[in-house]
């Protein structure tokens, strides 16, 4: 028992809810935004935010979905073309929802075999999720500094 | 032996690789800030990387052996004036090593146990360490704004 236990360090279930705590930030984080900047504010080239969240939503539930079902779906975004903020923060709160139920059907044999992820990503499904969770961190952070170039302040960090 | 394996989701030595696989990126972004900007520039007020990097340097090697040695330091930032980008590159370096070094000293059982990290935050290891990797994204996700802004084309987020 203590071989195994000796090399993993998270469970499945605190997993879930440190990804579920990014989520809840980065929802707060399209809640600050101005109605119009969220879909048009940009700095050197870069994707208005808008633009960011279809792709955080474009992966996250579709993937996991994805994972469970072992299918590689291509990757697909923006298919329904959302005009207000409210549209994607209902969006986001479906995705919540069916993040928690595709969660479940995730044994933890899953976590540790290969899968094609989009039909192009070839990786062990923990480092897939991995990924989901960084990705979603490292556009949030672009979204900060959005939001500080607005003068508005942003949610602490380690609030989730 | 199924119960125990059935709840971790990622062994130590995968969470470490893909800790230092994200600090290699950051490396590389500070290699690619002009020597100027990685000290001065800067949006909406934000600190300019330097700082930032400051703050990560002050986090990852200091909080594993606070950990590993369960002392709780106060935080310290900057204790050392670095003026050159040549500087940061050596500690982070020796940061990569340190955090190495320690990290081989983790036992499985502290990743759930409970620690004041700096004297200030008490949650389990697994947290605070899963903390610093965030921490680390966040803030490169601004530094990515930063190149944008100053017409650098930055690596690929997937690059580690």
């Amino acid at each position: 028992m203590k071989t195994l236990e000796a090399q993993q360090v998270i469970t499945s279930e605190d997993l879930l809810k440190h990804w579920q705590g990014h989520r809840a930030l980065t929802r707060r984080l399209i809640e600050m935004f101005p109605e119009k900047d969220f879909f048009e504010f940009s700095i050197g080239g870069m994707r208005p935010f808008a633009k960011l969240v279809d792709e955080l939503l474009a992966i996250a539930a579709p993937a996991l979905k994805g994972i469970v079902n072992r299918e590689a779906q291509p990757y697909t975004e923006g298919t329904e073309k959302l005009i207000f903020k409210a549209q994607y923060l209902a969006k986001w709160d479906e995705a919540t929802e069916e993040i928690n139920k595709y969660w479940e059907q995730l044994t933890i044999e899953d976590f540790s075999e290969t899968f094609n992820l989009f039909g192009q990503y070839e990786f062990p499904i923990i480092q897939n999720i991995l990924y989901f969770i960084d990705n979603e961190v490292h556009h949030r952070g672009q979204a900060y500094v959005y939001l500080r170039a607005l003068n508005i302040e942003p949610p602490f960090f380690w609030e989730r």
